[in-house]
């Protein structure tokens, strides 16, 4: 449960009254504003405010007067087309803010993308909840051998059973001499000292601003299969904001992105004679085992 | 005039139609919303769209569930002590959307400041308007002896009389040369090339977005008074606009950093004697005299 | 002639001297440090300084203590596969300083790489030399019809001469009332005014800094046939220093960025019905007309 | 002991073989390059490459062919010049990486600086060493009462003693778990899930680069008095690197930004009469208590 009843209070009292305003605005997206989309155990994202919507980057690639919209057929065409071509500067005149709570671990990997704005709660300055992160039993995997940062399947219901219980004492002991070193009547240990002790599934939050430009980069790197399972669910969250936001930017992305592989000047080279009809072998391809592997795996996938 | 009938109508229908939002609304920034500043002889500011108020700039501090505003005197606190202290994070949470008209040469300056979205009208792609920036007879002024970047007093009537016409039929002659290496009918010269004939104070324009922490870094710099006029008018009017969007912010930074001053260490040590009553001469300063004028006039200008 | 002698010898100058470092050193790079490369009619590009080479990008990806080589093809395989799967870090680690001389209207576009760092000949401080940009003939070109921001074949050996008398006269008239305006003994006007005046064409200069990563972001948008011929010509002359400084490197950009061309799930589809024999025709391939023609001339090339 | 015989060994390689360079060098950065300033228990920081000196900053700002270097006296007035006036963009033409190896709730505050370039070991990839940070026993300190986000005094030494015993057995068995669970003989458990079993005072370590002009702002940040003392301390390392790179700039940032004090509008009022020898009270000076509190304290720091 990762909201307590006053929290959804606060949230709910923020909705209570909607204003007039003529800027752009999504209606699809106003029906979800400030409402968490439940994530992991205790996570969530939510989406906070946002500025703009397709038509504003119809509207700044054209620097235009007015909405700019003419036809949602040729908006439609335009946005098409800059994100095939990989036209960033339209996609950055839109904005959104969003409020995740995540596991530190997991903070520590999203916060490498800096092309963004961040607050985060401080825990010099507060002191934590005693929330932290355990996976469901399905997702206690094994480490894989042919990815190195990798994982491969679950652990045997038993194995998995024994790993979480190391984990949650582990925490709940961190956490618990956390609250000890902290006690005014006892240690009353500095907050910027005593956070150490936590382990890194403990969970954060923090506002998190972003243009669209980059949040399709963060999204097309974290929202792939290749990403740690738990930002992933978080991609994946935001992946449907996104739909909601901007759909016909969302459905560009789709199609010429995240649907979307990169042949190199080999791997073309080699297509050209596949279309030709040729066979042709990988150890004839100029291409590497790997780069052979992934080009076949791209094309099979259907 | 720098708005066409049909450029206004184009912004008078972006106005008719206000929508329900639940996001942090301005109600004295939706009533400039869309309208141009005009300024120069051709040039405008005018704000397209914005999100976040000071209310906002609290709510990222505290990281908080709801609008997070307690009481307008603790906000005020907050955001005074944020300023003062130089915390970045909290303002970045805020963010406008500008659109400019702006000579060339202006142009140029301003994109200096990286950390902002632009799209810029392109002369490559389309054809620009016949309007460059002609000064003010009165802004028609001497090479500066003492600031090798600035202007001294205004030229004699007659010589800025002559200087302007200099410059008219200059910018005009390239204009039409311009037009003419453009005209399909005629040469049918590419955009991309003829566009090199036109002088620097042509006008262009962009859409230009950026958060409130970096535009008040942009304002800092280009409302000083050590700025060229001709950007300044630019920072001036869009210090006007932060007075309506975040009123709060806006007096704190110019209590904290437009009307501040910045004392080196060795000005500390001359402050201390004076304080304590002693009579501190340049020579005996330690300070260079460049330094000793520039505390001087900050401390006489009251 | 871009360079005078009282330059040149000062380039000279700055080459007497070597000195003895503990850093990575790419001999092929300091052969050519400081040496322009001249390009179009007064503009070059140097080398100023240069931080890392190819190992320093594998000791950055390993986090290692020493020079992090093992064997040479390991690092070729690392760096290779780090390019492939566009891990943009560790090539950050490597950093490049150039001193280029420009025209105007190619340094607006080149600007808008925001990701570098620049310190432009300041023409409000200094005076500008009287050098413009004249394209060679057979660079004055017809507007393209089909491509709004292109440009088609040469125009006419005649008509390219009269657009040439034109850029001619209309630059070199700017420039001496830009000279009348400044002059002490008559105007006076301020620089900051008078080289409002400019044409497009004229000459500035910078030194420009910039990671190795963003390099060949810069370097894949502008060394791409879509480029305007007068930033592509740097573009390429950069792609030799990038070949001369990180050999590994530079060849991985080419396979995997250069040469490289992105399938649209769309085009993923196609491809995989044409690999299994099928005839697809546009109108049944479910791509547009543009993207159609787009995936058939990269197959195409060869 | 920070580093193994192994990981000296490595560095020491690196010293061997000195190269030639045109590229500008400083000895006294030389001298220390690759080795190792030894921080908190387990800490370091070391200059693993560089590019500039107090010179490039000068030849930057003129943007000049050669060296630049006219006399001494004139850079070393032009930096101080440009350091007084906020120039940023001289500054950021030179450039320093750092490896650094740190604890994780250090690296979570030191990440918060976005403009530079990270390369983290990866504990996805491979597998962290046993060590985490415990403080000094004078450093365990209690939460200070004035401030929400410091520490007051140090703890009784029994006390310091009982905290060090919780945070170095939660530390080690959160650890021993952590090689349990990784263990290929046991649960094999991925390495990217295990992780999250440590201690915030676990050590990481990167690679860090970045231009001199933010490496300034952080150092005027966490050099600071505000700043954690487990921060601090990497930072004061760096200020005495910084004094043996750019000897000049390092001066000129001592007496303009770390020695410096910013009065505000309200303070250069209350300065004025003071000045002219009026006693003035908080209570009618217009300052809040806190403010006149800053403005005292810097006044009699001397």
């Amino acid at each position: 449960m990762p909201l307590t009843p006053e929290q959804r209070a606060e949230i709910d009292a923020s909705r209570l009254t909607p204003s007039q305003t003529s800027r752009p605005t999504v209606p699809a997206l106003e029906a979800i504003l400030f409402t968490p989309t439940e994530l992991l155990d205790h996570g969530f994202v939510r989406v906070v405010d946002y500025m703009g919507d397709d038509g504003a980057i119809v509207q700044a690639a054209r620097v235009s007067y007015g909405r700019g919209t003419k036809k949602v057929s040729e908006d439609t065409g335009l946005i098409r087309y800059l994100m095939r071509h990989r036209h960033s500067t339209p996609f950055e005149m839109c904005e959104i803010k969003f409020h995740v709570k995540l596991p530190v671990f997991v903070a520590r990997q999203w916060i490498r993308h800096r092309m963004a704005n961040v607050n985060e709660y401080s825990a010099r300055y507060s002191i934590l909840d005693r929330e932290f992160y355990l996976p469901d039993p399905q997702q206690v995997s094994a480490q894989s051998v042919s990815n190195r940062q990798g994982r491969a399947g679950a652990l045997s219901p038993e194995k998995a059973a024994e790993v979480l219980d190391l984990l949650r004492q582990d925490a709940a002991r961190c956490y618990d001499h956390y609250e000890t070193m902290l006690d005014p009547e006892g240690y009353g240990l500095a907050r910027e000292l005593a956070r150490m002790n936590l382990t890194l599934n403990t969970y954060t939050q923090w506002y998190w601003k972003i243009d669209l430009h980059n949040l399709l980069h963060f999204l097309s790197l974290r929202a792939d299969s290749h990403a740690q399972y738990e930002i992933r669910v978080y991609a994946e969250a935001m992946l449907d904001i996104l739909r909601a936001w901007v759909p016909i930017t969302a459905q560009a992305f789709e199609d010429y992105r995240l649907g979307a592989f990169t042949f190199s000047s080999g791997m073309m080279s080699v297509l050209r004679r596949q279309l030709a009809g040729e066979t042709v072998l990988q150890s004839e391809s100029g291409l590497s085992k790997r780069e052979w592997d992934e080009m076949q795996a791209a094309l099979s996938r259907g």
